[in-house]
């Protein structure tokens, strides 16, 4: 048979193999690659082999005809040698999707399926498309919660799975939707100063206007190497990082690429996504936060129990020791929306500044209260006071500073942005409804995260009386195009109701 | 805002749009598109605007910092003006996509909705993604008839739609899984020899063997521009032509190129995708060949009526004179399959030798039969005799040859492949089973579509008789390679089922 030479070619394509033949080689006349989509590629020694999408390449410079191109991440996975000879042969559909044709056809899969499946993603036999049909299929027909379990512990099979050698790792989990829910920086520090071991890490935001990662990066920093973390992890009992979950539960990572951009979230790929990442990094004992508000990405009480049930059975089947814990997530938490302003918020409770904003602090010793009675010596009950101690006497503090030393400073912390807008009230009365969607939108416009003084500062929460003209919030950017969008939109929607009354009743 | 200049990638990226951006491209930070899959473009004028997919670069020679690269379909949309300024925007969820939702969530979507759909595929709004999660939803819970008229309604109208300004336009269609189903070859000569208009474009063969096309081409040109095609058919009533179709119902060619990869089929999308096609082409009089066999696409009479209902109602809902025709499908038709082989059957038939193969010769005349009494002139059950009469009086072959000249005759056609393997009988008795399946394999791992001369040659079908060791088929291939692959398939299962009797049972 004969060999093409391989090339890199600098592309991204974003968890996807692609693989680039040039028109004129003569592999894809003579074998018919042209009405393929997908072909198998081997180094010549054959000790590897990879699944790739095919583009066919019309200019020399990308690749020539004697030539295979890879992309980026397909290039490494094949051992990343420019310059060997390969071959390439038609791609055999990957075994597995029969199940999802099974799946789409109404049934139920068993455990050896959903292995099947996640052995096949996990090896990149699948392209998007069919990642895509597995995720609808799941979706639309729904999955048992055996499936639930099914595929969460696929998931962790195909990857690596830390061990910290300890009986009690602790956890945090929010399934997120709220702005400003920035308790990850308050929980992890007071239970890592009462002893416990906290090895967090946490995202940047995709399509929040910050992340834990992003704000914590504000106060240091947050990309470490795996040696630099374990390091810290040892010595403060705790992180607060950025990452470190490369080759834990890969599947998931694959999955989320094509979940994200089409918009899917059902219960089911949420559950196994959150266990199975938590529990590859070793956690033993997991907290979940599920806030319900009509802006939240959880709506009712009873569609949070639903999730809850769901957490529950799969944690349990996996010897996971998990809490649910349902909060309000009917507006904001604290008073900032953006990495600069949240981190303040995060210094202000720290601090017990008078001025911090209560409720962040009150979620944040609710959550720790929780999981400080995961320790067996703590008396059921005593979580919160314990927390509230830790906080009030200023160790959460010393632990924090201690863990941004660790990390490594940032010496003189970026401001907020440059320009400033006051959104101000239209009508008097109280605020009766605050559009978590709406101000994290705003946010994000304003420039946030990527602009870290970016975002919306709140100067009215729910409940508080407002006069015509009374200042609603401020929004910050660094740049004069953003600046604008996000006045625009505030404009058009300010994201809070104010009505005649207001009447307290948490979901 | 800032601006891109444009560049054409000279990739081929297969019916998606795919935008390339430097990494270090200012834009990429600031405005936080690396969290995003797709982008909008607009061309400065503001005269078009597109989306793409994302790809990021870290080659100059491919895109540099200040450029944005297209790949060939994107660049084309655009305008195909390489050095003009460009903007990018964050790409917003095409508005039809709630619609998709709603499918996936089991809802039946309306006309609106199915409009809406396919003006987006139609814009390129779609990514690859987003179109498999359509496809999905509308697999799983299945379409109402009147969401295929919807559907297929809607294809028609988002494209070009050809007028022959004559009252009487004819087209065949096979649903196909059937090698050596050449019957288009016979029927369009007998029916153009009766003056019908039947302006045949075909497609090549992409997962089978041979396609009309592929084995036309053995006899003639098939690749003429739209004016030849038209002065062609003008001429002759006919051509047997290649493609034909571009602009026609375009969004059905991006569903296919989604449908085929993921190896989805479903009866909705299939009679949608075939009468968009063939209205679009201005097919007035339309005659469906459902083939039933337990190898064969459609597996028994009952699903096969399920499927001639659809075909029935859509058609009749959109003015289309239809009749669908379910035929033996339980075995290859003819003798060879490969665009050599089938072709030299077609020739046979259209010359009265006494060799033709006659299964292939009384399907064409069945099928052609059934169009001439679309002719209001032609006696109910009259058609299979006419159609007889203009097959053995040579005028099917006259017309035949006409149409060879107009398109542009092939000197010396090539013959069959340099390698020959027989296959023999290892049991005696009756011929119980021939898989189509299998000897389609076969046939393309001797090299057929691409090798015209390679392919499998029956002398044995069903019911007939054999004795140990005596010659079941022969492979042809060009190249030693091939030619192996065949083999060692043929071995492995030769295709065949040898039985003590055999009943002749037509499904």
């Amino acid at each position: 048979m004969s060999t093409l030479t391989l090339r890199h070619v600098a592309i991204d394509t974003y968890k996807e193999n692609v693989a680039y033949l040039h028109r004129d080689c003569k592999l894809y006349h003579s074998e018919g690659f042209q009405a393929l989509n997908k072909i198998e590629i081997h180094t010549h020694d054959g000790d590897a082999s990879i699944i790739a999408v095919l583009n066919v390449v019309d200019d020399d410079c990308i690749t020539t005809p004697d030539e295979l191109g890879l992309c980026e991440q397909a290039f490494e996975q094949l051992g990343g040698k420019a310059g060997i000879p390969v071959r390439i042969a038609h791609a055999k559909v990957p075994g597995s999707l029969k199940a999802v044709h099974r799946k789409i056809a109404g049934d139920r899969l068993g455990f050896e399926d959903y292995r099947a499946i996640a052995r096949d993603i996990a090896a990149n036999r699948y392209s998007k498309i069919e990642i895509a049909a597995f995720l609808v299929a799941c979706t639309e027909i729904g999955l048992e919660r055996d499936e639930v379990l099914h595929l969460t512990r696929s998931m962790i099979e195909t990857g690596k799975r830390l061990d910290w050698g300890e009986p009690l790792v602790v956890d945090k989990h929010c399934i997120g939707g709220i702005p400003g829910n920035r308790t990850t920086m308050l929980v992890v520090p007071i239970v890592a100063a009462h002893g416990m071991l906290v090895p967090k890490t946490s995202s940047r935001a995709i399509t929040s206007p910050a992340g834990t990662a992003d704000t914590m990066e504000v106060l240091s920093q947050v990309e470490l190497s795996p040696d630099q973390l374990h390091k810290i992890v040892r010595a403060e009992r705790a992180c607060l990082a950025w990452g470190g979950t490369a080759g834990l539960a890969p599947v998931d990572d694959i999955l989320i690429s094509v979940e994200r951009p089409l918009l899917m979230d059902s219960p089911g790929q949420l559950v196994a996504s959150i266990l199975a990442k938590k529990l590859a990094a070793g956690a033993t004992h997991l907290i979940i936060d599920i806030p319900i508000g009509p802006t939240a990405k959880v709506r009712s009480r009873s569609s949070a129990l639903v999730l809850r049930k769901l957490f529950e059975y799969v944690g349990d089947h996996l010897g996971l020791n998990l809490e649910v814990v349902l909060t309000d997530g009917r507006q904001p938490v604290g008073r900032g929306i953006g990495p600069v302003l949240e981190a303040r918020d995060v210094m202000q409770v720290l601090e017990n500044d008078p001025l911090a904003p209560i409720d962040l602090r009150e979620k944040s010793l609710q959550l720790a209260g929780r999981i400080l009675e995961f320790d067996p010596d703590v008396r059921g009950g005593r979580g919160y006071a314990l927390a509230r101690d830790i906080l009030e006497s200023g160790r959460a503090l010393t632990k924090m500073q201690a863990i941004i030393d660790a990390q490594g400073r940032n010496s003189g912390p970026p401001g907020v942005g440059r320009f400033c807008h006051e959104v101000a009230a239209t009508e008097s009365g109280h605020i009766t409804a605050i559009d978590n969607r709406q101000l994290a939108h705003i946010a994000r416009l304003a420039g946030a995260p990527m602009d870290k003084g970016a975002g919306v500062d709140l100067h009215k929460k729910l409940g508080d009386s407002v006069e015509v003209g009374e200042l609603l919030y401020c929004i910050y950017a660094e740049f004069p195009a953003d600046f604008e969008f996000a006045r625009d939109s505030a404009q058009q929607n300010s994201g809070f109701t104010t009505g005649d009354s207001y009447v307290d009743k948490v979901p």
